[in-house]
């Protein structure tokens, strides 16, 4: 485990490995003993941001806050009227309530850390591979910013995700860990998928991905892993399969099959009898994955779920630093 | 007064008569000293489930927790757009974003226990009368449930009634208690009529209950009591009346009367000259119940709107246990 | 300073200069040890009831009574489906669910101290200068009640103001400080403007107002100031402006301009070099204010925002008594 020498800024993405192994000790320390560290956050205020809903996400961090003895405030800026003017130069004679330098200013001012969750439009590819809205809060708040999930990356629950796996581990060799496309009716975003890959491909994991064809991710994002199209071939011999549907980034944003029959049974583990599954929820039963795998004994969803609270835990806690 | 030997493992109803004195002496208690137990809680959450609106039951909840010094965290889950999914094997391709198996399981696993408020649909009587989104939180979730009212209850409402007569009752006799169903523009459940009336004849008092025809409460909650459709003829000698709209249960969730000769004055209390009035709030003025009364030193109806604190505190203290 | 013998019950507007200078003096202290008084409010809880949207208002509130050890409870009541009744003697049959006055007492039986955000209807000029529903809020809450901006006025905004200039004035003459009204597309309210100008007369500030004709506010609030319709003639010489838009008071309610040249630049700073600019946020930029002043030196918007904090806190702890 490296020494926590050069303490991140920001927590929006993989670093490296180092770091990932030593947030992954950490969760799993204050799994053991939530309260460790319950005055490291005294006197100090987390800002949690939603420009979109969440559930598991909101009150992991709530939770993971109260556990350092810091103070979390929810603002649901979706729900809450307070339209944000992201463009630099804009003459606001419309619908914008307050410009996001002014509005993530402000915020910065008022808080220790602030998380942010702001996903993509779906609808300007441009825009939303560069995080646009994130980075905006990220330039003018002056303070140590968390994803809650941007346009690209969902970090804190790919950080949940390989805490889950470190659990369910114990071989010797790398883990072949799967990342299968599942179907959906909406056209859901690209960020649990790329950072899936880019977490498992960071801890260096064999990582293969499966999908119909048109649903390539974003190659940034999974350079090093195999691309296979045969999701029964995928799928032979893992020992993870992460299910997620996303959205064609090629192109953007638009849905091309919704094939049920890459709705994973347990027809689909034949050749993978010991084959864990994953889900970072919430997930359409019976449409993206069947009962009979969630409710069957190679789930590991409700785990990962409560993972999310001790992944927030060490990277607040890392933010936080030593003192 | 009962030692505290097997404790409640969830919160959703009258239980026996032991419990009920304990409840109220345990409320009175933290009424003259509410911070007594304040850190009984300590590291402790309680999560607050919305799926219905809620002023008094949320605030007096989130005090009643502060109190203990747990830390509530509240989530309104009609207002954040999360769709809970409630029928087992559905193929999930509509509206529903989450399973309520799935997420009552992550709730469970966050918090140490649970607080649901979810209204009937006044639609289907049968799904109503089973209780059967609450029910499902009970079943997946997997900690103590305290009910914020249910489709059939509101024994926290209930629980602040008893405390508030106690506390205005010195005679040797059973007190009379009188439930008058009064006018209202909307269908409005059931829930606290039959709470009230569970626990007004489970602590043995003495129970008339009078409405116009056609608006009989189910038989479960009334066994004991004596129905008297003549409203003065009910009030006559009353020491506590309690008014509450409820819309048919036999012609299910219907407004069969909106008679407003139903609506107390003083007048109504020409033979009950002592009677206290209640209501558990919000009361529609003029409509429910006349200024004069609201206004009037019969009135305990912010009395028991206080009470709803150390109801909810003596509850939650309960299920923390003797620890 | 005076001595704090006789405390405030309520914080609705400017009292006195004493006050004035003792709030600010408070939060100057806070602002440079938010903890200091840190179990001040131990045990003690503050209603943020809010009946329009909020930002820094909300968040401030909540930091500065965090800061003091006293736990903050936000009702959205806008956003609840809370709607109030607010005529007194009301046959409640139609839309609204609780009379203020219920509403009103239950908050005040479960707060030690309530603060409220109710803004003008912009409609019925009448009872918006009698600030109706704020004042049934205090009329009936029974406990000190903090103006979170009412119809009329916004006197934490302007306390936020008062330390912001003192902090960038150590000349030994008044500051001239002018109000200078900016442009806007939608009907604004008063609220701001009128404490603006009660704050700095009370404060004995040398205060210029600049706007349209038409534009006039009421002059309960402007008696003493300099009110001069050449925007260019007032700013000559100023040592802060404070920029603001609001709808006409005397066609109540109404936009009669929206004149761009109103809107300041560098350009009309040409006889007041050093005058420092002043908005309370949020501001609509290029607008109301151009992004050359907001970005630029002479730019006090944040601190101002900051200062919130600390005039909360000041008033929070003045309410909550010297014991």
């Amino acid at each position: 485990m490296a020494a926590d020498k050069s303490p991140l800024i920001h927590f929006t993405k993989f670093e490296n490995i180092d770091l990932g192994n030593q947030l992954i000790e950490s969760a799993l320390t204050y799994k053991s003993n939530p309260l460790l560290d319950n005055t490291k956050g005294q006197g100090k205020r987390i800002g949690c941001i939603f420009l979109n809903p969440s559930l598991r996400t909101r009150v992991s961090t709530q939770l993971a806050a109260l556990n350092l003895g810091m103070e979390p405030i929810v603002l649901n800026m979706d729900k809450e009227g307070w339209a944000l003017e992201l463009q630099d130069g804009a003459v606001m004679n419309r619908g914008t309530v307050e410009h996001i330098k002014d509005a993530a200013a402000v915020l910065g001012s008022y808080f220790d850390i602030l998380a942010i969750r702001a996903f993509p439009s779906l609808t300007n590819k441009e825009e939303d591979m560069s995080d646009f809205t994130f980075s905006q809060f990220v330039k003018y708040s002056g303070v140590p910013v968390v994803s809650l999930e941007s346009a690209t990356r969902h970090p804190l629950q790919s950080l949940a995700d390989q805490i889950t796996i470190r659990e369910n581990w114990s071989g010797k060799k790398k883990p072949k860990v799967v990342l299968t496309w599942g179907p959906h009716i909406k056209a859901i975003p690209h960020a649990v998928a790329n950072s899936f890959a880019e977490w498992a491909l960071g801890m260096d994991h064999d990582l293969t991905i499966t999908h119909p064809s048109g649903y390539e991710l974003d190659a940034e994002f999974t350079k090093g892993a195999t691309i296979e199209y045969d999701q029964s071939k995928a799928i032979e011999g893992a020992d993870f399969v992460y299910v997620k549907n996303w959205s064609s980034f090629n192109d953007y944003g638009k849905i091309l099959s919704t094939d049920d029959s890459w709705m994973l049974t347990e027809n689909h583990f034949a050749n993978a009898k010991n084959a864990k599954v994953m889900h970072c929820l919430p997930v359409r039963r019976n449409l993206e994955l069947s009962d009979e795998i969630l409710d069957g004994s190679r789930s590991l969803v409700q785990q990962q779920a409560k993972n999310r609270i001790f992944a927030a835990q060490a990277v607040i806690s890392h933010l936080l630093g030593n003192n």
